[in-house]
């Protein structure tokens, strides 16, 4: 694969992900460290994310769930939510998915992640031109 | 809903996730803290899995991820990997979603959870009646 | 134990936890997933909390603990700093606990942990109609 | 505070805190780095669990719940914990303490602590010279 | 070695980190805990960073490193920023070495690390007399 | 950048740090998921770790430091350690960096990287040719 198949392929997966509203995380990663934002968009979205084995949706599914997990639910993970819904994911099966998660990472990380859910889900709403 | 219900339907989760070989995570823990084994049957399985807004098969893979996300790839993530063949996802698909973990908690947490997830898929294998 | 037993000695213990000045964080949480808020009242309080096993002072210092160990210092680390001021603990208990954290989790840990402590205990003379 | 006052101070409380069967964690640690294991006897417990602010009893609880909740469940865990029963903690007590763990830091966190008390305990009843 | 002498290695050390715009982490620390202010001066940085056997400038290497790989990315991390720069590193080579934490941590923790070291290298920037 | 000259750097990188000894983490991987062990050598080796702005002598303790911050100690961190005194630190120094985390990550991260280092120096110690 080349260098610009593999930053085509990510372009292409971060533009089915990107929904009205999603935060940008990348700008300003652009202005202290330039490369590391291509390689999220050739590496973590064009090799790994473009990967056939499994589907986007579900792709989606485990980097809300990972993020969650760890205890960050900072920027990224709005715009993860966000382009959860937008591969398909109801509100519904997204809060149930990080309720799940108080038995694995304890309530307190299941709290945080559903708040900033709802923030995220409401500047969404404010934001989407169909609203 | 009563406590009769609730572990009722925490012990169906469970039945439908149990594998053959997967690892006997609860008998050990009901030595030292048997009501806590309850509480994961109760609370976990039949208060927290059981609710209907997100498919089983879905449950299993934010199990799955969070565990590993969290660098938890002991018994319990053996037994979750093989409870996720069983209802339906395949070794392929498992092994994408571990390595997509590289992106979000790096490789050694991918690495160590696909090599957790190696073990178990041979220990099924050698153990599966249909094998 | 019934539903209603459960959620009766749950808001039986968060009541007693429950000082002037805490932090509201079950109620923003009721807007995104009200069945996890009462959760946390019946599974978490009602199940756990009141077990007669632990003094609920203790019981309050193991889970202080357990938020500033894991840099979990946000609001609901001061909603039961507070708590824990209410159920009998000083303020120079609850810093030396927090100062030992510095031995297990590092110095950062234990300075996050103490700095929220201050903003937590200041919020609370504020506040409180004895002062 | 001179530096012998230190060491007599950190060795005086490891001696109360040492109880039949508590595995050696310093031993191998003095033949990689001697210095650490002077750190630990004169900081650790020498400097900050020998202040008088919070009992010794209370100590112990808060590191064997820092350890627990962090996933710390290794030797100095164990070591710890049968610390924590000869300062007056009872084996119930602890087990009520970890399993509340399954709240904060979820329950793999809460079952590996217990599983590693359940073997602690057991070493600690097959060596001492009581039993 | 004396306590005075601990001190006294420990702030000339402080002192040889500290650059302009430093932000001051250690001043709201003293009025909720101050022993714990100078056990950093003189447990931290007295005992630890001024041992002989690794140069000043590596320590800080090892410092930045350590607290962006745990995700603490705070008032600290920046003030350790900046002393990087003062003790010989190039903002290059602070770039480089939290962009490879994306291989060890994730993508999120470097990314997470490079937007905080883009504040503090903007302010020192703006705050220094040289500029 | 072609696929052939990331493969290329990265195996090369990977030839520099390879000593005497070092655990095989690579190998089993490639059973389970050939694709990241492909990952690892062209990504993290072939475009992160050859980078020209940091000497590759730090990049090791990088990551050294940030393996060891996160607890993970295991097969890999040996790997890296000894690739570090290949790439020319000496044992001190890494004992001196890996004692420093105590400050950061707490005393038992610490511990358990030392006693990692003493058993990874001590195999390749027995390993050695020149021995």
């Amino acid at each position: 694969m080349s260098d610009d198949d593999r930053s085509k392929k990510g372009a292409d997966i971060l533009a089915q992900l990107h929904a009205w509203g999603t935060p940008n995380v990348l700008g300003p990663l652009e202005q202290i460290a330039p490369d590391l934002k291509n390689m999220v968009r050739d590496f973590a979205f064009g090799e790994i994310y473009a990967r056939p084995g499994l589907a986007l949706k579900q792709r989606q599914l485990v980097t809300v769930t990972a993020l969650a997990a760890m205890g960050n639910t900072g920027i990224e993970f709005k715009a993860h939510l966000l382009g959860a819904l937008k591969v398909g994911w109801t509100k519904e099966e997204l809060v149930e998915a990080l309720m799940q998660l108080a038995i694995y990472a304890g309530f307190p990380a299941a709290i945080h992640a559903l708040l900033a859910a709802k923030d995220a889900f409401a500047e969404a709403d404010g934001i989407s031109p169909a609203t």
